[in-house]
C-alpha cells in the first residue's frame, strides 16, 4: 500500500515496529503491528509502541484525507492522551477516525483562511478482537 | 549501564530507537536517543518516538527506586498524557521525575497492604537545551 511504503521510508521507526496497513479510507486507518518487535520485558506490547501505532494511525488518516482535499499541508501532532486498558499479549491494531466532535468543514476552512486548523483524532487499539486501549491526539495543520 | 543493557535487552524498541541512559538516581532519571531511527517525514524526532523515550525514562525510574526497596513487583503504565511543545531537530533527552504531587511513602504502604499501589511520574524532553515537550504517566505496581 503506498501509505505502508512511505511511513516505511520516512519514519524508519514504523519499519522498526513491523506496522502494516490493514486498510484507509477517509473515514479511519487501521494499522497492525506484530508482538515480536513491539515486546516488553513480561512478554506483552511495550507502552510506548502502542502509544507510537496510535499516533501513526491518527497521522496517516488526516494525511490521506489532506491529499484528498489536494491540500500538501505540514501536519503536527500537539498534544495526545493514552489510556492502556488492558495487557496486550499479542498483534495488535490501531484504528483511528476524527474526534467525535471534530468538524472537518471548520477545520478546512480554519486552514485556508488563517492558514493553520487544529483536528482532534480517535484510536481504539484491540488485540485478539478485545479493545486493549484508547488514544485521543491532537493535531495541527500549517497550510504551504 | 545495567539498566541501559536491561532496557535494550527486553523492549528490542529501545535498542531499535539508540536509546542509552545519561544519569540514573532516585530521583531522577535521564535517557537519549539519537535523531537518525526516530526520524520523521520532516526531519525532527517522531512524536511516537518522544513519547516512547519518555515512558522508558519514567519506566526505569519507577523500576530503580523499586528495586531499591527491595521489590521486584510488576509496573503497569496506566494512562499518560504528552504536549508536544516544539518540533525536536536532533538528538533529544527525556528527565523523569516522580510527579509533583507523588507520595512515594503512601504508594509503597499502598503496594504493601493492599499489593497494589499507583503512583505520577513526568517527564520533560529537551534537544539542544531547550524545552520541547511534556509528559506526564500514571503506573500502577502489583506486589509479587
Amino acid at each position: 500500500m503506498e501509505i505502508e511504503q512511505y511511513l516505511h521510508e520516512h519514519i524508519p521507526l514504523s519499519k522498526a515496529m513491523g506496522v502494516t496497513v490493514l486498510e484507509a479510507t477517509d473515514a479511519s486507518v487501521l494499522l497492525m503491528a506484530p508482538l515480536g518487535p513491539n515486546i516488553n520485558h513480561r512478554g506483552t506490547v511495550f507502552g510506548g509502541s502502542a502509544s507510537a501505532l496510535a499516533i501513526l494511525a491518527a497521522w496517516a488518516l488526516l494525511h490521506r484525507r489532506l491529499r484528498g482535499e489536494g491540500c500538501h499541508c505540514r501536519l503536527v501532532i500537539q498534544r495526545n492522551s493514552m489510556d492502556y486498558e488492558l495487557p496486550i499479549p499479542g498483534d495488535f491494531t490501531a484504528r483511528a477516525t476524527l474526534d467525535l466532535q471534530a468538524d472537518w468543514a471548520a477545520f478546512l476552512r480554519m486552514l485556508t483562511r488563517k492558514g493553520k486548523g487544529r483536528i482532534g483524532t480517535l484510536a481504539i487499539l484491540e488485540c485478539e478482537g478485545q479493545r486493549v486501549g484508547r488514544f485521543s491526539g491532537d493535531f495541527v495543520a500549517f497550510g504551504l
